[in-house]
């Protein structure tokens, strides 16, 4: 079965879009996904920006709120705008890089990001981090004191050296073998590419 | 019949490809195109850009050509990389300009385009955009005569303000109605809210 590396942070707006609508849109390809959650701020800063490109350009921020109303109705996804924004949710990041390879890695990722970019909720707090696990039937926890373990701490910081490793410049990102997509526009794309590089 | 404001430059790539596409996709919604014509240049300036911004970021200019390949062959366009890039075409846009509500308006702008980005020739020297509308069975003499006047040299810059009043940031950028589209990748949504707009 083909996979698809899927480089994302909680805190991007444009992973929302791609956090939702992955897992299906993958499985109508019969592709897997492979989660590879990542701090962006590093990211951005090793290339010298303080932020998000379009943070530091008030005409394009301006327009990307009015963007993402019209693809949350676009793809059927609720939207608040954050008015915490971008959140840092370096413990839910850290969650699901433990959880990368558990069945409910997607539905925690989507949770969390439903909070952030649905309801505008925070996702920074532990105590956020275990609401979701609990309303997920899971041992909260256990799952955090995992999380929170140094070798998952290192991992995270490991991961995201990996991204720039990659030339990662941004979320959403996938890899279909060595080939970069970069944007929840490319997902699509990056879908058909790998079933391609299947065949 | 409701229309759609397409604002281009003839440097931008992604605008090669709205270029490409716009008439046919318009016509299969019922859409008529109001071509737009200005110069990037001064709008990045004015946001304090020396020019594109992902020009002045290493990583994603690398990436913005992959995606151009893939972009292309995913369209059926003609591509090669400029070898100059961004090509300032002042004249093919005053030409664009004096001729945006003739019928061949569209023809000129897919030529001059195909030539920049499908066949990386000149497109800013008069020989190239008297070629490109000798080749059209036009009147190049007068056609640029007229181009070159002083109120449609006047009539380009004021397009440019335009622009910049409506709060465009790059190109290219797509109206409907009051409502901005920003880049190739929207131009589908904003011809079907242009066909929303009007039932």
């Amino acid at each position: 079965m083909p996979s698809l590396e899927f480089w994302f942070d909680f805190g991007s707006n444009y992973s929302y879009l791609s956090v939702m609508r992955i897992e299906a849109a993958a499985a109508q390809r019969g592709v897997a996904v492979q989660w590879r959650p990542f701090l962006l701020g590093p990211v951005f800063q090793s290339l010298g920006w303080r932020t998000a490109p379009f943070l530091q350009q008030e005409l394009k921020l301006a327009y990307v709120w009015q963007d993402m109303v019209r693809e949350c109705r676009k793809y059927g996804l609720p939207w608040q705008q954050p008015s915490v924004f971008p959140r840092k949710a370096v413990l839910a990041l850290r969650v699901a890089l433990w959880a990368d390879e558990q069945p409910w890695v997607g539905e925690f990722c989507r949770r969390t990001m439903a909070l952030n970019f649905g309801q505008d909720r925070d996702v920074e707090s532990e105590a956020s981090v275990r609401a979701t696990l609990q309303a997920m039937g899971l041992d909260a926890d256990s799952v955090i004191a995992h999380a929170l373990s140094e070798p998952n701490k290192l991992r995270l910081r490991t991961q995201t050296e990996t991204a720039m490793a990659k030339g990662i410049f941004g979320a959403p990102t996938f890899f279909a073998g060595q080939d970069m997509f970069w944007g929840n526009d490319r997902l699509d794309d990056a879908l058909a590419h790998c079933q391609a590089l299947e065949h």
